[in-house]
């Protein structure tokens, strides 16, 4: 059985949060594990109208230090604190993210009752940032204003399945079972090469989703999102402000239909709309225009990652 | 005519924000003029959500630097400065909320478009911290975990109405009806003492409204807060829970009821209510036999400071 892999959206808009559009968060599920997505103010108050089991989050991603992306961070923290939370969080971020903690809760006289670490993000090149038995994260390059990073969630590939009646009709030495599962090639002290591709069922599409917070469009992303399942891309502006996307460094929802399209992914999730637009039906059609499979990400949504061979 | 005054409350929630309840945050209106009382997270988000028209507010007033007291203060002057704000704001509050602004800013590269002052608040003694034509506002000392402040705002005398009977019967000079008008008597140059008690109706009541955000059961408030039309005390807990109102520097409905009493204050607002608490009837009335003239703050309702001989 496959563990669940989806993202629900807590916050889709830009700048200033109206039309009942809460700032960037989301919450991605993988397996038990629970992991946050940028922060923006309200994010608290979003996990707990969303019915999200916050105090299961220990792993916390900011892209950059633009407020809609963090200010709700603090009060969050405050709040597992107020909960009497016990268990590690760690969270990773930009250069400054720790100091504007620190301050905060210098000020506020705050002892945290859990242990609280801080991962600085490396805007340069894709770096591991954390990894779990089932899956990988990741941050790579975005070109915005400030220095941000983008975040992959990889699949990794767990034990490899082997095929019984395969074993029952050639048996196999334990070594050689153990070694199959792992995926690597075994050769019996007989001298018989046992294959991977002979015993074991061929491994199901590991999937990956990749997070676009706030970026210029940027063809050289390509590299770092390629063939993901699920791309979630900012899509501020509309075409007609094409111009204004290019001078804040966002992208309009036709850009981010065209990166998705040659990092040939399967879906596209579109957010970080524009204070400006109160309806979205076109910056949908001018994405699905160039990338049909797109969708509007919705507060409240979740949507699942869904491997490519469904 | 006597100018509006009124309290909207934004939100009457301590600690964690639950129940459908925000943090602390209040808009006084005195007139024209707009005042922020504490500025917890989604006070932006709040502003909206009641229609307030919160570019008119050019001075905030932050109690002390709990987070559920100030953490949506950076996320509403990003917000001044996306809407192209121009006009000067002044924050008044404890050392250390600088800090926290200029750090946060200064990670995100924000460059307000608006002039931003600050005023350090003084925990020690009551203090004018600002005044208009029409009303005052002063700080005076919470006893609260950190350096905290109340504040009072209260209405000017206005120029003082002469009798028109009184003038047409016994004339005086122009330079006297100034005077008078101004609330002074006045010798005219003939030795005649131009009295204001016999040529000026008696001035309405001067109304008042005094905010205690957070703090211990302090009957020394009373000198602060003497007589005020309208108080709003927080009351965090239940009596059952008195203890731990203590431990945690708060006080019960019933404390604030205590301090509404001997006061001598005509009306009680309650809020910043604990997260444990789902209704708060019981609070309502606990409260109610000590001082039976008090109500529980809602959130989005506009409360008037109602002059003392209405």
């Amino acid at each position: 059985m496959i563990p669940d892999f989806e993202v629900t959206i807590l916050g889709n808009t830009s700048s200033i949060p109206v039309h009942g559009r809460n700032h960037t968060s989301q919450v991605i599920r993988f397996g038990q594990e629970l992991l946050l997505l940028d922060c923006g103010e309200g994010t608290q108050m979003q996990l707990r109208k969303y019915k999200i089991k916050s105090s299961r989050i220990s792993h916390i991603f900011i892209s950059h230090l633009h407020g809609d992306h963090y200010l709700g961070l603090i009060g969050l923290l405050s709040s597992y604190n107020l909960a009497k939370r016990t268990k590690e969080i760690t969270i990773y971020g930009p250069q400054g993210l720790d100091e504007i903690i620190t301050t905060n809760f210098r000020w506020s006289n705050t002892k945290l009752g859990y242990p609280l670490n801080f991962i600085q993000t490396n805007p340069d090149g894709n770096h591991v940032l954390m990894e779990d038995g089932l899956f990988s994260v990741s941050s790579f390059p975005l070109k915005h204003r400030l220095p941000t990073t983008g975040f992959l969630i990889s699949e990794k590939p767990g034990p490899r399945n082997l095929i019984k009646t395969k074993l029952e009709e050639n048996p196999i030495s334990l070594d050689a079972i153990k070694s199959l599962r792992n995926g690597i090639d075994f050769q019996e002290s007989d001298g018989r090469l046992i294959k991977v591709s002979e015993y074991a069922y061929p491994q199901p599409a590991l999937r990956k989703y990749a997070f676009c917070s706030d970026t210029i469009f940027d063809p050289d992303l390509k590299k770092y999102i390629l063939k993901v399942d699920l791309l979630y891309h900012e899509s501020t502006f509309l075409t007609a402000d094409e111009n204004r996307a290019a001078e804040t460094f966002h992208s309009t929802g036709a850009q981010a239909a065209k990166i998705a399209s040659i990092s040939h992914v399967k879906s596209l999730l579109l957010g970080h709309f524009s204070s400006r637009y109160v309806q979205l039906d076109e910056m949908l059609s001018e994405a699905a225009d160039v990338f049909p499979n797109c969708i509007i990400s919705e507060e409240g949504q979740t949507y699942p990652i869904i491997p490519a061979h469904e």
